[in-house]
């Protein structure tokens, strides 16, 4: 396997350190630090630290719709693909012991007032990450899983909107509690 | 009137620095040079910028509190109290045009792997918010007007992690539908 660029080293490590500890207490250094880089390398593949954050997301997104896939396992019912997706996600905030959260989320808080270009590739993440919760929401109202009163695509915003919120209050109180809430109400009160 | 103490000034400017651009974006100058002190006079008052933002969470829950006088309204239905308070909330977002969102959100999702004080203090004010909603939600259960299948301060709980979700996702897309969205789903679904 070819080494990785030094472009793509520093995207990885970006990646990681912001999601650890955030934008504004990464420094540029920081980020060619960790990727093992000289400092004035960084300026050569990005505008900005802002610009790769703006990467950054759009990184984290790809791997997210990795752990999508779960959703299309049709051997399943729409809404045991949806919890299984879920506690997916639930086992991966408690298996990192609630540090890191979820990127989309700190970003959302720490850089909406700060960075449009952040905040857009935040919001368009978050639009892209409703749609395919959406999708698997009408298959379930299809087949009668699900109350149809909502949209499905309202179902979805407002159920993924509970898991942001549930994740950052599991963060605070370092407690899983929150997670395993979110998994109780959503399917029982949200989707019941 | 008394003029403030200084400690009062630089707790009044951090607080709101620190809600609108957040802790680690601040720097102990930008504090000192919104409350017009020199900087120097800080450390008289404050042991470190993280034991500023400590007191700043308590200041923001005091704040908070003075809004839940609401639930007490005891003339109106506990269920028209709760919608009545959240709508109060989402009017101050919308009025601060998504710039600021909720300070114990933000720290929650910035400083919890980097400060063990200020995440402590942050969610004990989820706590004790969270006590309060629950004590509403119980009311409206003994009238019949929620199910009564989940405990009052699970759903308390859940209510307000979806509130702090709707807030971010809301900041991210400079757009209020998630918040009318939170009210429509939270009384329709959550408490339903």
């Amino acid at each position: 396997m070819p080494r990785p660029s030094l472009k793509e080293q520093l995207l990885v490590a970006g990646l990681e350190t912001f999601h650890r500890r955030g934008f504004n207490a990464t420094s540029v250094q920081d980020i060619t630090d960790a990727a093992g880089a000289p400092k004035g390398s960084f300026y050569n593949h990005f505008e900005s630290k802002e610009a790769l954050a703006v990467e950054a997301v759009h990184r984290y997104q790809e791997k997210g719709r990795a752990r999508l896939a779960i959703l299309r396992e049709t051997r399943l019912a729409p809404l045991r693909r949806l919890r299984k997706y879920f506690e997916t996600l639930v086992g991966l905030v408690v298996e990192a012991e609630f540090n890191s959260g979820c990127l989309l989320g700190n970003f959302a808080s720490e850089l909406s007032g700060q960075s449009p270009a952040v905040r857009e590739a935040v919001a368009g993440a978050f639009e892209l990450w409703s749609d395919e919760i959406a999708r698997v929401i009408g298959e379930a109202q299809q087949g009668g899983a699900v109350p149809s009163g909502a949209s499905p695509k309202a179902l979805a915003d407002f159920a993924l909107e509970a898991w942001e919120g549930a994740q950052m209050r599991a963060r605070a109180a370092k407690d899983r509690a929150p997670l395993d809430l979110f998994l109780k109400l959503t399917f029982a009160k949200i989707l019941g």
